[in-house]
């Protein structure tokens, strides 16, 4: 290494450009799931007394852009996961494109000195950004997980987990 | 900010370390749901046709310890998913315990300028150091958020999804 000291300095695990790609590339995949699932399933299906994929994604959409929001404003907003986004599939799929297109022009707001800033999200979830803008991701790749297997219950194939197009 | 260049050039979206942190955060998630699940059905359960969690985990194992290894050293391995770690779930404890340990050792190796540094894991997965290393916690998060179906398919609570201690 010729320039070891500089490529300590600007050397970064993740830039936020790669953290985004990579929370997009999983919202790309949610997408898929929830388009594999049967209208009716979406809204009905659970096993062992799970909450249907729709209220799942409730609660993926009262995160998303209403977190990114309070971390790039500074104000405080209530978490709520009971929000009507309609009774179709293609309205969420319509609300869930749209927040994506938001998700984008809020991360730009958000500078690299921000992620190690301690917050208290939703007024309760306190942590740094980067811990907040993880549990984001993780909760939804969580979520989608459970998705998979009502898919599979259902006798539908699911998206591969690997597809992030 | 006073020192804005300063920020600039040493902010960090995360660090090594908390990258480390977030791992074996959801590491010593995943052992919790290994130890949730009654003995027989660890091997033996699953639904709509997938894999029983011990195959699961076999996966996890086959990802983590030779994965880091193979980034650390830069030997290529094969991937093996089918390794025999026993036939009881103390047996995959006591794996996964001694993994907790070689992963942070094998951390430790990994310096800051590497997770930018294209390689092809397993010699298949192409891909920065930092992609395929995100790729290990997801698909853990992925597969667990299927286990904690199993479980609650099976009438047990699974553990807190934030509890990573």
């Amino acid at each position: 290494m010729e320039n070891t000291i500089n490529e300590q300095t600007t050397a970064q695990v993740m830039t936020p450009e790669q953290f985004l790609e990579q929370y997009q590339g999983h919202r790309r995949l949610t997408r898929k799931v929830i388009e594999s699932f049967p209208e009716k399933e979406f809204f009905n299906y659970s096993i062992g007394g799970m909450r249907p994929f729709s209220e799942m994604v409730k609660e993926l959409l009262a995160i998303a852009v209403p977190g990114l929001t309070e971390i790039v404003t500074g104000n405080t907003s209530e978490f709520d996961e009971n929000r009507d986004y309609g009774d179709t599939k293609a309205q969420f799929l319509e609300k869930w494109d749209q927040d994506t297109v938001e998700i984008n022009k809020l991360w730009k707001q958000l500078s690299i000195a921000r992620f190690q800033e301690v917050i208290k999200l939703f007024g309760q979830y306190e942590g740094t950004v980067l811990s907040n803008l993880l549990y984001f991701v993780d909760n939804e790749i969580h979520h989608r997980g459970q998705g998979y297997v009502y898919l599979r219950a259902l006798d539908i194939e699911p998206p591969f987990f690997y597809d992030r197009s």
